[in-house]
């Protein structure tokens, strides 16, 4: 199996579906190629919550804004999968959410373009790999170990007995205000978000349409929400903004 | 087969597939994940529309506004399909169309989420179907018949000789206004939609570019349409209006 | 295997693979449901570009403004490939890329709607030569060999020594304008697009965030692009529309 994620909308994706198939009968799943343009931080959050539901796989990742210029270009070998990427940090809170990462660099020489890597050097990668085997990695000549690459983590949320004060970090396709602190926090009924006070509810649901209310979402991370409508917009936070909770 | 329909977006259909993936060698089908977000009605339209072009198939369907409220979860087995999802009606509709529906209730104590049944319940019930076949409802011990459930019809239009009476049903990608009027009722050359004249045309294109017309759409219910335009704009309706049809 | 294209978005592709899987166990692989509406030239060049990345397969394509018109209905068989659709010159530029395309003629009588060929005509045909092979073409008895069918060239550009006068084929979902002068026209280190003056850089982060720049993509072309912004924006050109290169 070989999932694929992009930030390429349509149709280039299906280029990277070409180029594996030529190579590989593996089963092909989309995760999503409508990630935010070139938001390595937005795909790395979505990657690390959605792939560990997967069984063992071939990850192609394709979120690349330094395409063809010197970064690396990057396998990971952890738990049972393998993660194929740019050497952006995209693919790192992902794999050490499924194991015990071990960092490849694929040298790739010459490709046979400079602005569409996912076509012309991850997916014959994944395909590769899919057909060898993650146990392959050593021994694929031009895959050799390397500690030398880009990280990335997450903010680490200051959560006190009262106060938290943590960051968002991603907006969902429903407006849902995702923050990076744990979900534990709220034992409360009630809580103040950056200033507006909100319930504190299982669900959605359980406030009226167009009220706000604050969650713990399906990631398990305390969420601004609306019911039927945008918990950004209502709580009036954007990406990267600072969110202060208090009991 | 397992087909997939859901207002979500991207990227949790993905964590619904990878949980399926884990269970089930199913072949996987995307129906759409950009329903209309949380219109049960729209959703249950489409449904009937398409699913009944499909093969025997296992149809997980989540467009689910109440979750994690105390809705029940459903499963249905009619014809030879199973249908899986939330109890709002959605899948009513397209049950009745497949065949003579036999209802039941999914008991699914703690999900591990009370945001994101997709993936913690209807995931998994539809893999277990799939894997277990659609006769083995009666048998799965967490599976119970129920005529205990919310129904969803839509409204009949009222059609006379000269004169019909409906409602807009949905609009689609390309701008069609989908009425629930029969097509039948289009025996003209020209009618009056909503005070508007337009010819009654066999498809689009018979009209010029920017033009309107009337037409059968391909689930056989009279459409408000403009050639390469939206018919909804040009007949000034939306979604719920009423719509009556003069000749 | 057996390809899917369309401007359809979705539910409507749904039910061609519903027909499809019906009639097969074909894999079905999606190259895109967003391509620009009714726009058979972008559908044609996004086509060429993609699909010669596939293994022999069946490719359905249904970009189709004429649908319920008199149009025909056409299957090609080129190189070890079948592409089927509208007789409106979308399917001809591939069809070139990928060999000697030999034209066929469906006749499809009285199909169940006249306005959704791709399910009605295009699909089951599809599947019908998937199952019986591309060599049967000769063989299906409502498959004719023809020579009248509707062609599309793309314009060829002018390219001189120090000037090249082409035009905007097509912008891609990242704002990248994508033009139909030959890549190899960019021997210099800077060059003027309509007048504005650009370096020639081998990919987009080879300029700071926001800046413009010329290169060659991975169709081979020149393309007008910002990193991380939009080409098309930055240099004021739209589709259609004449892009004059001056080094």
């Amino acid at each position: 199996m070989i999932t694929l994620s992009s930030d390429f909308g349509t149709p280039y994706p299906a280029a990277m579906k070409g180029v594996i198939l030529r190579r590989s009968d593996a089963r092909l799943v989309d995760v999503a190629h409508d990630f935010p343009r070139q938001d390595v931080r937005a795909a790395a959050f979505w990657l690390r919550e959605v792939l560990p539901y997967f069984p063992p796989a071939v990850h192609l990742v394709v979120v690349d804004p330094g395409v063809g210029t010197d970064r690396a270009a990057l396998a990971i070998r952890t738990g049972d999968h393998a993660l194929v990427g740019p050497d952006n940090g995209v693919l790192l809170p992902v794999a050490r959410e499924l194991g015990d990462p071990e960092v490849f660099r694929i040298e790739y020489g010459d490709a046979s373009s400079s602005t569409f890597h996912g076509r012309d050097v991850f997916a014959p990668t994944a395909a590769r790999i899919h057909e060898e085997g993650v146990d392959s990695l050593e021994t694929l000549s031009d895959i050799t170990p390397t500690d030398d690459f880009e990280d990335l983590r997450f903010p680490e949320p200051a959560v006190g007995e009262r106060e938290a004060t943590g960051e968002l970090l991603v907006v969902d396709d429903f407006g849902n205000a995702v923050t990076n602190v744990p979900g534990e926090f709220l034992d409360v009924g009630e809580i103040e978000a950056n200033g507006a006070r909100a319930p504190v509810t299982p669900s959605y649901a359980h406030v009226e349409p167009g009220q706000r209310l604050v969650t713990v979402g399906s990631h398990g991370n305390v969420e601004l929400a609306v019911n039927r409508g945008r918990g950004d917009e209502a709580f009036g936070v954007a990406v990267g903004d600072e969110v202060r909770l208090e009991k």
